[in-house]
């Protein structure tokens, strides 16, 4: 298995670049890689290189890229909205939100959000690990939290926001999908917008299902855990409105190859 | 918060019955509930019942059923087939897939599954919590582990098969389940059939594919984790083929109700 990287440095073919602590440690300590063995690498904005180990010792590693894997491709810009969880939720949300293609991470604070703090570092850890081993070409930007009502003082209103409503009307997740799809081109911003646990308060779901860039969207009729919401309704959206319908450019088993593991 | 409780009892109105032992422990010892307290009673069967506390003690609790809240309705019979991932995987993805309406968990080995046990009693206590937690009806079934051989030579043709397939030819999911509602009615079997971390081997996912009741389907570019797969593809199917059109019976924040809580 060859180690993917994300690295913050400018990355072309021919260069050598240093590896990140993190980096550094994952390959030293815990994958006992050395000088020669291939890593592959991704920095969010120049693709995906195929690359080697040129140094390493107990000061660092520099990692000599060969060969351009792919290119930087443009991915769906879709936000999600999220209350802060209890400590294992938020992590699981920000681990399983990045495979879904989440772009960022916007921490909101509502009324019943019991989660008082967020640790931005475990966060922004999470979600490079997660985008290194999906094969995501960008880390999702995990934003500072803000208040309800400071977040929809500076919303963009090109951004549609599809708002998980467990209450009142609300059109069935995929019929309001596809009733998006008209609007759908490269350039379009989304957001999902999650309560959190106990879900929002009546007078914050009035409000926000009032604006006029919300839809909110209905899950079925279970009530859902506020991180089964919000995947829910990322799941269903790249389904219908994201890219589903590509495939993995380098799938773990290769149709027909000659694989003797078993 | 009235407690919602799984009983195996049967339920009618005027009725009385003992609470599992899982129950009583939960009134008594963790919501430190006494006689007159409100409960809500559900078993599968009978739907789900208006009760309270009639006795209480530390040997066991007795609950009178006043009142049918809901009658038993049917939901999606559809089968969730995974490979056993690790403790943590596997009891996430029974808690969320309880959320999504699995009807029966089925776990499944095959070559590259690396779980050797599954502690089936811890399982199906994590399914019961999910289904009080989320306004279920049912409380899912937790099949004992088969090894592939075995699952297809006893499977039932008329059960529909989503295989969620990293490689390979596949529709995209969205597509391929819009193309599949033409076969939906409220006789219709389903199955969701993940592998596992690591993917299916190369020979199972070639054998499943030619299956006549197997429909391949790609969930996106990203490779997801086992237990993100399977709960992408579960959230899709709800959201088009099951009972995604659905609202929460008794939703958290009734709207217009007079909730003071901040």
């Amino acid at each position: 298995m060859i180690p993917r990287l994300f690295v913050t440095k400018d990355l072309s073919v021919g260069g050598t670049v240093a590896a990140d602590e993190r980096a550094h440690h994952y390959l030293r300590n815990v994958m006992r890689r050395s000088v020669g063995d291939a890593v592959t690498l991704f920095n969010g904005r120049d693709g995906e290189f195929e690359a080697e180990i040129a140094a390493i010792d107990k000061r660092g590693a520099s990692l000599f890229t060969k060969k351009q894997r792919r290119a930087q491709n443009s991915a769906p810009d879709v936000w999600l909205c999220f209350a802060p969880l209890k400590k294992d939720a938020t992590d699981f949300l920000i681990e399983k939100g990045t495979e879904l293609g989440v772009a960022a991470f916007q921490p909101v604070i509502t009324r019943r959000t019991m989660a008082s703090r967020l640790n931005h570092e475990r966060l922004a850890a999470n979600a490079i690990e997660a985008a290194e081993q999906c094969e995501r070409l960008t880390v999702p930007e995990i934003k500072q939290a803000v208040a309800l009502d400071a977040l929809l003082a500076a919303w963009d209103h090109d951004r549609q926001m599809i708002l998980c409503a467990e209450a009142g009307p609300a059109a069935p997740i995929a019929d309001a999908f596809n009733a998006l799809t008209s609007r759908v081109s490269p350039t379009n911003r989304w957001a999902i917008f999650c309560g959190p646990e106990g879900g929002l308060h009546v007078s914050e779901l009035d409000r926000l299902r009032k604006l006029d860039f919300a839809t909110p969207v209905g899950l079925g009729p279970r009530i859902l855990r506020a991180d089964t919401a919000a995947l829910t309704a990322l799941a269903v959206f790249q389904s219908i409105l994201g890219d589903g319908k590509l495939r993995p450019p380098h799938p773990m088993t290769p149709i027909g190859a000659d694989i003797s593991d078993g």
